[in-house]
This record gives C-alpha cells, structure tokens and sequence, in this order.
C-alpha cells in the first residue's frame, strides 16, 4: 500500500488511474527552499522537504511525496498570485519552450529514494484573448506556472512535448511504477495494484 | 460552425474540450486504400475519403474528418480483431518507438484542405501481466494499435511522446485551431468558439 502525501487532486486522479493500491494523507510543509538549487534540485528537495514532514508510523506503507516545478529561462514560475501575475506568466511562455520537473521521495522501512523526471514542453504564441479567456475560466491560482495542460489552453495552446505528459500533470506514472518495482521488489505486481 | 464526422467519442470529447462549436455526424466509410501509400499518405488519404463521403449540404459549416494510423516497422497496425492479435500489437510495441500519425481534412465551400500531425510514443518493455491485464480490462479493440494513451496501459507505460498528446487520442487541437484560423481568417475568434 502507498501513502500519498499531497493535497493535489491531479496527483491523486493520476495514482487511481494507476490502479496502484493507495489512501491520501493531506499535511501543510512549507514550500521554501535554498537559493543555491536549480531546476531538479528543487523539485527533489521539495518531494523530500514533504516526506520527511511526515509525521506518523508508516508501518509496510510506502510513502509518496511529489513537487512540481515549471521552469524558463533558469527561472522558477511558482503559483500566481492573481490575474495580472498569471497573465504575464502565460505572456512569458507563449511561443516558447518550458521545462517541467516533478520531483519524487519515496520513504519505505525509514529509507528516502528521490528521483525526478523532466518534460519539455512547447506552447505555440498564445494570442492576448486566449490568456484573457483562460485565466478567466480556469482560474489556474493554484498551478505553477498558471497552466495545467490537461485543461483548455493546455488542448489549444500546446504543441508538442518531449517527455511523459503525466509528468506535467504533476506525477509521471510510468517512471513512478518503474522505480517502485526497482525499489521494493518484493511488492512487485500484483501485490502494488487494486 | 464545424460538423465533425466522425463515430469516434475522444474525438467528439476533445472538441468539446478545445471549446470549438461543433456539431457530430455520423456516417459510415469504408477504410480501404491503396497498398503503395506510406504512413502520413494514408492516414490524410482517409480523412479525405471520409470528408469525400459526406452526401448533405454543408451550407456555411466547416467539415472536419480525421483518420489515426500507429506504424512501426514500416507496418500499420489496425484495430485488433482479438485478444491474440491485440496481445501480438502491444508485445510488438513493448520496449520500442512508434508513430502515430493523424491526417485531418477540412471541407469549406466545396474546398477540400488536408495536413497532417506526427507523434512518437515510447513504450517501456511491458510485462506479459500488463498486456493481459489491460486486454481484458479496456478491451481496445476499437483502437488502432490495441491502445489508447489515455487509458491504464498509457498511464504506466509510456515513458516518453516527442509531438503533440492529443494527436495520439486522435485529435491534434493544437494544430487543428492553428490551421481553421490559417484557412478561414474570416471565422476566426470568437466565432469559432463557443
């Protein structure tokens, strides 16, 4: 059984699609970090910064912490406060390329595993009104960068990837199920799915 | 207004999430085509017999007909007829590269406009577990190539896409808006959208 520590719905959506056996646990950590981190530096001392604020006895659970970041032009974009920050943001990466790093921890018997996985991602110029309308529908306040690609401007606005797409959704399945059989053998299928 | 003629329900479900106003009209063609036609040829030669197919009045609407191939080897997969062959499709995919290719066309005014979008889908080796426990879960035996990425055998398997995802479910949006605005400027935003 995997814990998920996350209070993302995304996360959680893309584990049941997994079919991997899980329950959700929602904590607050704070989600500052040093300076001196870059790009997946961040994301996997964030996934680690949520896994070691776990407070309770694990048991045989496997714990499942995530971060993700989009980055452009060695900046972080984060959350945007409001509509003006979202806009500018989108303004930023229209016409260009991001990345995105999900960062993962896992904790299992008192052991941390971190890894990450990278997607570049290419917006084709987004036209004023398309932003306009958007941020306006989808609020995106709570995404980094101001975007989800599973959402409208994600369907019109983004036109090719490099990359696994669910990473951008915020957990690559395919890496994640990879690395939990690397790790844990022994709860290898069918022992980790429903 | 577009009228998407398709059978197909992502195709049905990814207009309506790019917020195109559409309406659907179903009709049946037969999916033949010449044996020296490559990849992108027959995929855009079948849009074309589609739009080709559609026997009403257009009047002021734009027809939108879309065909998807996935190739490997120089080979095309079709849909799989049975277990055994969707088994042989997804071990032939497993650990590999393929291409999947959508060919669109657009009739307006009795002008016929076709292009094309290509994807590579990386599959990691998959488990004769995962290929059966998909086959008997999904039944893919609607989809070219006996998957659909948007299904438990995408979430977990693939590792990696270079292009556009939602040309892989059968429906470039990205490239379809670019290319209504190309062709029909005077349409253009708002009238296209809902």
């Amino acid at each position: 059984m995997i814990i998920l520590g996350s209070k993302s719905p995304r996360r959680k959506q893309l584990l049941q699609e997994s079919g991997l056996a899980f329950t959700v646990e929602h904590f607050d950590v704070e989600e500052s970090y040093p300076e001196s981190l870059q790009k997946e530096e961040i994301a996997i001392y964030l996934s680690r910064k949520k896994a070691k604020a776990y407070a309770k006895p694990l048991g045989d659970a496997i714990l499942l912490c995530a971060d993700t970041i989009v980055c452009i032009d060695d900046s972080v974009l984060n959350k945007p406060a409001d509509f003006d920050e979202a806009y500018a943001m989108l303004s930023h990466l229209s016409g260009r390329m991001h990345e995105v790093y999900t960062g993962i921890t896992l904790c299992y018997n008192n052991e941390y595993k971190s890894f990450y996985e990278r997607t570049e991602v290419y917006f084709k110029p987004l036209t004023s009104i398309e932003i306009e309308r958007y941020i306006i529908q989808n609020s995106p306040y709570d995404k980094a960068g101001a975007y989800g690609i599973q959402e409208w401007i994600g369907y019109i606005g983004v036109e090719k990837i490099i990359g696994c797409y669910y990473n951008v959704m915020g957990m690559p399945l395919s890496r994640l199920v990879k690395e939990l059989l690397n790790f844990y053998p022994d709860k290898a299928l069918p022992n980790l799915f429903t």
